[in-house]
């Protein structure tokens, strides 16, 4: 028999399971949900921070209502009588580079940036420039900047707030921040969205940019399966989902 | 213009999303992922201890190695070079009746019991008898007991010893310890398993039975991730994946 | 080693492909594509008759527009920027009990009046009598007749004609069409729908109806991918897809 | 209201379906599923020739065994108790870059020398050689040729001898045979293969390179659809489905 294959993820044996080399029995309970994520994917356990800014990531991007593609995707599959794993995938089949994409090309950006800074031996203010310079050069948007419908989005506050307030801001939120700066002194008032915001903190965390979207079709998850369960037990089979005639009829303004 | 329809999960203003009712940033940081995941589906929100068991759930199946469908299935499409959703809707795919579904049916058993007990005035023993005598008659297996590998699962232990301290546990904990009684009893000395203990706490917290393998997917699409990501920096594309001819070669026995 | 598992629909040796037992290369040209399918499936070359009718099925069922579901769900997704099968895949999950699913549920039904027919020794006039009064005492609906835009199907008569032409035609045809005369005694003036009408003749040809949704999610296909590459050339990325909003502006009444 | 979207694929009005401006029951019985695929994605009715190639393809590549992983993906998932959708879609998102794509690529480079003959007003020979050099030197690799089982697939035979006969077979075809002649030359003895054959006759038709996967996935549905029945009626559940471990034990060498 030819050799074996290799993983290092989880371990099993009788009555042991282990991932990346913890039990997990010990793990419940101990580790929030950001933390195992990290554990998992990246074989090292997070620090508490990491972790804490990881779980407000995931809440931060659980659901945004009925319009994403994501949402509509899932809600037309529930509304054939799907069952709830058909309804979900066409909702992570949806998430793509122009839905969720924009924390993966952020993080490119804010790295190349950081790159050159290191390369040339520069601030990063002035990398930002040149960076943007070459984008627009190239007539290539940068993402993660201006939002359909937020200007200030909450969540791009508070994750920021906080990133700082824990010492995990560094190059890469200002990165971000400096090409907010460049956009509005050229006459374009495009915020940090909360894409680009959560890009920055993945940078910040080494998370790797090519799973940025996992991060969100994980935490995003929770949001499509309330829109299936709604779909099934709310609407009619087979309806017409139309994507601008609905509207929210739910509890408001609650104060945790 | 027909009438519009209606949705209240998660509400957007400009500079407002609001999720049940609460603004998704002041989520941020205050409640864990399994918290926002209950308010999200449940349209309420959960205790600090309903939080705390179902972080615990979510941290328990994150992964069980690579010979679950789910993680084959998973690294069989990444191995042709699909995209991240491609292997990751693969593995969702996979998540079904005899893969994770042993949570919904023994969620259903534990009602029939709790329920009979109920109508008729019994104790939930009495009626638990009852009910494993039907599904014997009946020749329907009881799922939730037994497992290929562990029969002391850790997971399984760690998830009661903590709905029993949080105040959690109650008649659904109850009916599953009493089937595991009456199993051994005849001779059958099947534990519960870890399907089994999540179905009696999900119970006990008012989750619905139909939606037990969302959960399991949320928590599972991060092992997906990390074997996707394995596969694909590890591995050759297109190769034969053997589903039995594979060894650990992680990290062991590390303590938190 | 364990013993070897099973397959009996191909054989793969070098330079040879033998499909069902016959060479693929012997079989391009020869035979059709609705012949092909019913070998690979059903594991025997079906008679000419048999191909023919089934490439009519085929062709029939190819597209029906941009509103039902996995057409909306597949443009949905193509528009994330989604690759070829993400946006396929989401199509062929849309295909379900409630889209497509009146083909096999119209099969249980002529089924079940055959059967009836025979095991009573009574026609199939009366079976039928026997049946839909069954279905109408459970509030159960008869799947395959009526349609919310065709009242007179012209691919369920071509269907019928071609059958009845070409010997396919027998007791389940029959079953369909006494089932309709009942509806219109009753005062229900609902045709036989094409979903019906093919119900009923892979009845005739012994198609199984766990596979009916298989015949369709195949010929689909097609239309699906014409809709994806329409999305991707003719429209902008994450436009919302108004199901109701549309017009078609393509060639009219061509001759073949 | 804003303006309605367009869509020149499928006109749907009150017992009227017509595709691409034909009305489906006429085309049904007169058209084969070759070409009704033509008209569907390219908008226009191919003549005889394009059909019966078209055909011939659909045919040739509807399965190649338990091996590919699309058909392991959709054994893999349907042994988990999914439904039959559930499966196909795992064996769809399978089709990628690495499995099926080879078409797609070759159909570029046969494009590239094309066009470099036509720039420069050279033999297709001439710009054949300078197309390979060019590979060679960024040391990427041209696919389409070689195999992994076959040296002389009677498929790739069976497919140029009828596009000569048919006079379908031009300069692409020419490019294909060219780039073998030169790997000859070089030492290398690589057949054109299924999909470098299948690659060239889609260029021959116009057909686009970027939907060359999908007519790989639509024939191929049909031997997936064989699998996922094989597998739901031999084999228990949640098996492993080992990729070596398996015999052919069906029929062999029959003659049509």
């Amino acid at each position: 028999m030819s050799e074996k294959w290799k993983t290092a993820i989880t371990n099993i044996e009788p009555n042991k399971v282990q991932l990346r080399g913890y039990s997990i029995d010990a793990l419940m309970g101990k580790i929030s949900f950001g933390q195992v994520l990290y554990l998992a994917i990246m074989g090292k356990m997070p620090d508490e921070n990491v972790g804490k800014i990881l779980d407000m990531i995931l809440v931060s991007s659980v659901d945004h209502g009925v319009t994403p593609p994501s949402a509509l995707a899932a809600r037309t599959v529930a509304s054939t009588g799907a069952s709830l794993n058909d309804a979900l995938s066409a909702g992570i089949l949806s998430i793509n580079r122009w839905h969720g994409g924009a924390i993966e090309d952020s993080m490119r950006v804010y790295t190349e940036i950081v790159e050159r800074a290191k390369q040339e031996g520069i601030e990063i203010a002035e990398a930002a420039q040149i960076i943007v310079g070459e984008y627009k050069q190239r007539k290539e948007k940068i993402k993660g900047f201006g939002h359909r419908i937020h200007n200030k989005d909450p969540r791009q506050i508070k994750l920021y707030d906080t990133a700082k307030k824990l010492g995990i801001a560094g190059k890469y939120v200002e990165a971000s921040e400096t090409i907010r700066e460049i956009f509005v002194k050229n006459g374009k008032d495009l915020p940090i969205n909360v894409d680009g915001a959560i890009g920055a903190i993945l940078c910040e965390i080494d998370f790797p940019a090519e799973l940025a979207n996992a991060l969100f079709m994980i935490s995003r998850m929770v949001g499509l399966t309330a829109h299936v369960f709604e779909e099934k037990h709310r609407e009619k089979p087979m309806r017409r989902i139309e994507p601008s005639a609905w509207e929210y009829d739910g509890e408001k303004d609650k104060q945790i």
